[in-house]
């Protein structure tokens, strides 16, 4: 059966996108990417790109034999089998420690809360080389958001996701951590429901959802970098990925 | 465009599930709309339910005129312009009270860490009724898995969804508090990357990133109380929701 169903939501997932190298343009590589799967972008469609992609084209890797641990990084790595040179730089890039026991949970300069910074050694080079979050994964998404307009003709909306653990929660799930063209939270307060009941505390972090889907179909270990979602009637706007982190005054779990 | 690109995932909202009373069969529910909307099951499915439809078929609601306040309660309440009948029941379903200020985090008995305990008054009868979450949603979900397997043939994994706020980020996701015949983390730890590099602290919760699907293709107030999950490659296995749930000696943040 090929027919589609009204509400029906479609993740498409982007294979045989190139090797990466700092410099390059993540918009492009889609584009083409594409059209070698003989895919292209329809009206509506959301771009979700995990972030790693994005963070090599904008050369934000640091070789580990460069890495100098200090002696705080050593002694936390030895005690706890971990890199010293990776918990470095999750120290670098941290902005405040929020828990330091068998892992190093940090608040970084976007306010992202997570483990190590969000410096991850897997899917680059076998190890030699740590990958560090986008700089501004707002404005990297921005960018991508403009440039596939330039190329494509059409609007749309981008997701930068990386996939996060969680407090009480066992596993990552993958949230958005950079966001242009769409609103990341669906507000339903004040709406009625289906019963004509106000509503009240039901704000949707609907960017994280369809980072989520990107989630389950590019996976972890694969080559699929990002994945086009069809079907989902965003709310156009100026969102950003700023707007799901909960400001410190109302955080109850610093 | 009707073709299906390979490994794209697919999520079809499940309408027209007529209004559940209690002692309804929720499988036999969901198999009757599809039949209604011309639609079925197919092998490799994933039925994600929001728990309410499943919590309605249990009985699992409360007249909000029967519940008695305690002072405790009612004192919250006040403070925090709540309604103290919610607060009540909310501390009645709580094991442990995880953080209490202007909004009361609770850890349920089955380990989950919510607001209110997940009692929830929106979408049931305008405002007069609390749905509680189901008392085990694991076996609620596997009553319906089991239900399936009779009506259809088809092994269908289920997952009971509801969405809960997070630490450190704001707007809420849906999570699967319930689930059965599938696994619910999948495990890259010991793989190797498309690079050969050995992954380590990359388990992913499949089952909620499946939750959050259902996030968004059911919405919050619309009469859309599941959907299909179609394209996803799930491990078979004695899943649980209790195994999302992190035990108290990793927990860093009770």
């Amino acid at each position: 059966m090929t027919s589609i169903n009204i509400g029906e939501l479609r993740a498409i997932p982007i294979i045989s996108v190139r090797e990466v190298f700092p410099g390059d343009s993540v918009a492009n590589l889609i584009v083409d990417a594409l059209v070698l799967g003989g895919l292209r972008f329809h009206a509506g469609d959301i771009l979700v790109v995990k972030h790693k992609i994005v963070s090599k084209a904008e050369g934000r890797t640091v070789a580990l034999d460069s890495v100098r641990p200090s002696a705080a990084a050593k002694s936390f790595a030895s005690k706890n089998g971990s890199d010293a040179r990776v918990v470095e730089l999750a120290m670098r890039e941290a902005k405040r420690l929020v828990r330091k026991k068998h892992v190093l949970i940090t608040e970084t300069q976007h306010g992202l809360v997570c483990a190590n910074s969000g410096v991850d050694v897997s899917n680059v080079d076998g190890g030699k080389t740590a990958v560090l979050l986008p700089a501004d994964a707002d404005r990297s998404a921005a960018i991508i958001h403009r440039t596939l307009k330039q190329r494509t003709g059409l609007y749309i909306p981008v997701i930068i996701a990386d996939s996060f653990g969680r407090a009480w929660r066992e596993g990552l799930c993958d949230v958005a951590i950079g966001v242009a063209g769409m609103k990341v939270i669906y507000d339903y307060r004040g709406k009625r429901d289906s019963y004509g009941y106000k509503m009240h505390a039901t704000e949707e972090a609907v960017a994280d959802e369809l980072a989520c889907v990107a989630g389950l179909v590019c996976g972890k270990d694969s080559r699929i970098p990002a994945c086009i979602i069809r079907g989902y009637v965003y709310r156009r706007g100026k969102g950003s990925a700023r707007q799901l982190v909960r400001p410190a005054e109302k955080d109850l779990f610093r």
